[in-house]
C-alpha cells in the first residue's frame, strides 16, 4: 500500500491515523461486537460516541457556553437556505459579502428567502481581495451579516473577523473550521460542512447563540429547524452516525497535536512555503492580495493552460494528486487542509521548482 | 472479536463481507492511495463508485427507465417536507393513509406545506391492520397519495400495492427498500433513508417518474430540488460519498446472494419462524394482524413488562443484542432486515423458548 499526498478541496485528506483506527475498529467498537454503522443512533454506545464528539469540538473551538452546536445533514449548500430559513424571522432583508464563487452561490440561495442587499463586493477585482470594511453599505434593519470565511476556488481567506455592530455576523467557515482558533463570539452562527478539516461528507456542524433560536419559518422542515435540532441534542432525525464517529476521531487527533494553535502554526507553516515559493517562480504565479491569500487552498498557475495540465499530470504521476483547479478559475490548486503533513508540502514545492527548471 | 446478533431497527446490521471490505480498503482503494473518504465527489474515482452504485440499484430493483434515482441527504424525515415540496406543484392538497407512528410523523410534517386528507386510518385497531381499500376516502384533486411500506414501530407492513387511480402513489419505503422485489411502476415516488436495508444513516434514496420532476415549490432548498439533483446526477451538492460507497458494497452482496428474490425468501423464512414461534407461545404474543405483519420488524411483549424488561437484559447478555421496543409501544422489537442471518432469528427464538420455559 502507497499512500499519496492528496490536495483534493473537499472531501479532503484525513489523518492517517483516524483511518487506521477506524478501520482496526470496522466490525467491532470497543468490544461491542458491532460497527459504529450498524448502532442505534439511541443505544448507549453510539450516545457515548457523540457526546465525546460534542464535549471535544466545543473544547478545541472554546464554544462559549451560550451557543448550541448542532450535527446535521445537508452541506454548505443546504444550509445556504435553512440559515435564513432559521434567522429570518420577522425581518426581510440579508446583508452580503461577496467574496468569491461561494459568496455568490449563497447569495443566489438567500433570494428564495429574503431581500437580499449586496454590501460589498470584490467581483471588480476578479475576487483577489477583500472589501475594505469601510466600504460596506450595511442594512441596520438586516436579518443579519453574511460573509463566506474562506473561498475555496478563489483561494481568499478572511484573517480577522470584521466589526459589524449590533447586527448579527453568520459565516460559512466551511474549510477553515478547525485550521485556527476563531473567537466564536464575535458571530451570530457559523455552518459548515465537514469534508475539509473534519472527517467524512453528509455532517454540517451549525455553531448558534441561543439567543436567535426559535425564528424558524412555518416553511423550515423539521430536521433543519435548529430550535428542533437543538431540543432534540441533534437526534430529532437519525443523524448521520459513522461522519459524527470520524469527526471525533479527527477532533481527538487535533487534541493530540496540541490543538487549534498547533494546527495554525503547521498551517501558517505550510502555505508560507507554498506561497512563498510560487512568488520566487518566474513561471508559476498566484493572484491573491497577499492579505487574503488563503491558507487553506492555495491557487496557482503558469500563463499556459498547456502547461498546467502538464503540471498536473507530472505531479500525479509523483502521488501528488488532485491538483487540477477548479474549472470556473482553472490552473493549480492545491488543498493544504490539516491533515496534510508539511512533508506533502514539500515534495509540491520540490516539484514546483523541477518543473519550472524544465520549463523556463 | 466476537460478533453479536445486532435486533437494531435502524441504524441495522450490515453484512459481515461489507464491513470486511470497507475494513480492508479503508487507507487504499483499489491501489489509489487514499480512502473512498478522501476522494473529491468530481474525480474519477469517486465517479465509477457512483456510477457502479447506481446501476447496481438500478438492477437489483428493476428500475423503469423514465425513473431518476436519486442519492441525498435529510433522512425520510427530512424528505417528509421535501417530497410535497417537490411534488404540490399547483395542487394544494396531498391524501394519507394513516397506519402507525411513521405515517403520523409525515402527516404532521405536510401540514406546513399542504392541505392534509386523512383518507384513512388504522388508528381505532391500535395500528394493528391495514385500513381496506374499499373504506379509503381518496380525493381526485389531491398532489399525490402517501403511505408508509412498513411501520418500524408498530411493526405494520403492505404485502401488496393498492390501486389508487390516476392519482400518483408515494411510499416512504425506508424499511422495505431491496428486501423483496417492487414494482416501482405502480408508483410515482418512493423514498427512504439508507439505514435499514442499504447503508449507513446519512444516504437517502428517491425513485422519482421524471413526469413528477420541475413541480417544486419556490421555496424548495436547491440542495433538496429534485429536478436540480436528478440534472446534476445527485452531485448539485456534495453527496454523502462515504455512505454511497458502503451502500455499493451492500448492493454487490444482494446481487452475490441472489438479487430481491432470494431476500425475498430468507425475509419470508426468518419472520415465519419468529411468527410462528410466538403464535405457539402462551407467554408471548404479537398483537399485529396476520395480513399485514411485518417481515423486517417484528413486534412482541409479555403480559408484564417486568417479564419484558428481564427478556431484554437476558438476551443482552447472550448476544442478542438492542431488542427493546420502541416507547411508544413498549415491550421488544426484533427488527430482522436484509443482512440479519437465519443463524440470528434461530438464536433468538430458542431463546424464547427457553425464558418461557423458565417463567410459565
Amino acid at each position: 500500500m502507497t499512500r499519496v499526498h492528496n490536495f483534493s478541496a473537499g472531501p479532503a485528506a484525513l489523518p492517517e491515523p483516524v483511518l487506521q483506527q477506524a478501520a482496526a475498529e470496522m466490525l467491532d467498537w470497543h468490544g461491542s461486537g458491532m460497527s459504529v454503522m450498524e448502532m442505534s443512533h439511541r443505544g448507549p454506545q453510539f450516545m457515548t460516541i457523540l457526546d465525546e464528539a460534542l464535549a471535544l469540538f466545543r473544547e478545541l473551538l472554546d464554544v462559549p457556553a451560550a451557543y448550541r452546536v448542532l450535527f446535521m445533514q445537508g452541506g454548505a449548500l443546504g444550509s445556504n437556505a435553512f440559515v435564513p430559513m432559521n434567522l429570518l424571522g420577522d425581518k426581510t432583508s440579508i446583508d452580503f459579502i461577496d467574496t468569491g464563487e461561494w459568496s455568490k452561490k449563497t447569495i443566489a440561495e438567500a433570494h428564495k428567502y429574503a431581500a437580499v442587499n449586496l454590501a460589498a463586493s470584490s467581483a471588480a477585482s476578479g475576487y483577489t481581495t477583500i472589501p475594505p470594511r469601510e466600504s460596506w453599505l450595511l442594512d441596520p434593519a438586516a436579518a443579519y451579516v453574511h460573509l463566506c470565511a474562506n473561498e475555496t476556488i478563489g483561494g481568499v481567506e478572511w484573517h480577522t473577523t470584521p466589526d459589524v455592530g449590533s447586527v448579527p455576523l453568520v459565516a460559512d467557515v466551511s474549510s477553515t473550521i478547525l485550521s485556527r482558533p476563531l473567537d466564536v463570539s464575535r458571530f451570530g452562527l457559523i455552518y459548515g460542512g465537514a469534508q475539509k478539516n473534519i472527517g467524512p461528507a453528509g455532517l454540517t456542524i451549525v455553531v448558534v447563540h441561543e439567543s436567535l433560536l426559535g425564528r424558524a419559518l412555518p416553511i423550515t422542515p423539521s430536521a433543519f429547524d435548529f430550535r428542533v435540532l437543538a431540543d432534540n441534542g441533534s437526534m430529532y432525525n437519525t443523524p448521520p452516525t459513522y461522519a459524527i464517529y470520524i469527526a471525533g476521531l479527527v477532533f481527538n487527533w487535533i487534541k493530540a497535536q496540541g490543538g487549534l494553535p498547533a494546527m495554525e502554526r503547521r498551517n501558517a507553516e505550510k502555505a508560507a512555503l507554498l506561497y512563498d515559493t510560487l512568488d520566487a517562480s518566474s513561471l508559476f504565479s498566484n493572484m491573491v492580495d497577499k492579505a487574503c491569500r488563503s491558507r487553506m487552498n492555495v491557487t496557482f498557475k503558469t500563463p499556459d493552460p498547456r502547461l498546467d495540465t502538464a503540471f498536473v499530470a507530472g505531479a500525479d504521476a509523483r502521488g501528488l494528486v488532485q491538483l487540477k483547479g477548479h474549472r470556473v478559475v482553472g490552473g493549480m490548486r492545491a488543498s493544504i487542509y490539516n491533515a496534510m503533513p508539511l512533508e506533502g508540502v514539500q515534495a509540491l514545492v520540490n516539484y514546483i521548482k523541477e518543473f519550472e527548471a524544465q520549463h523556463r
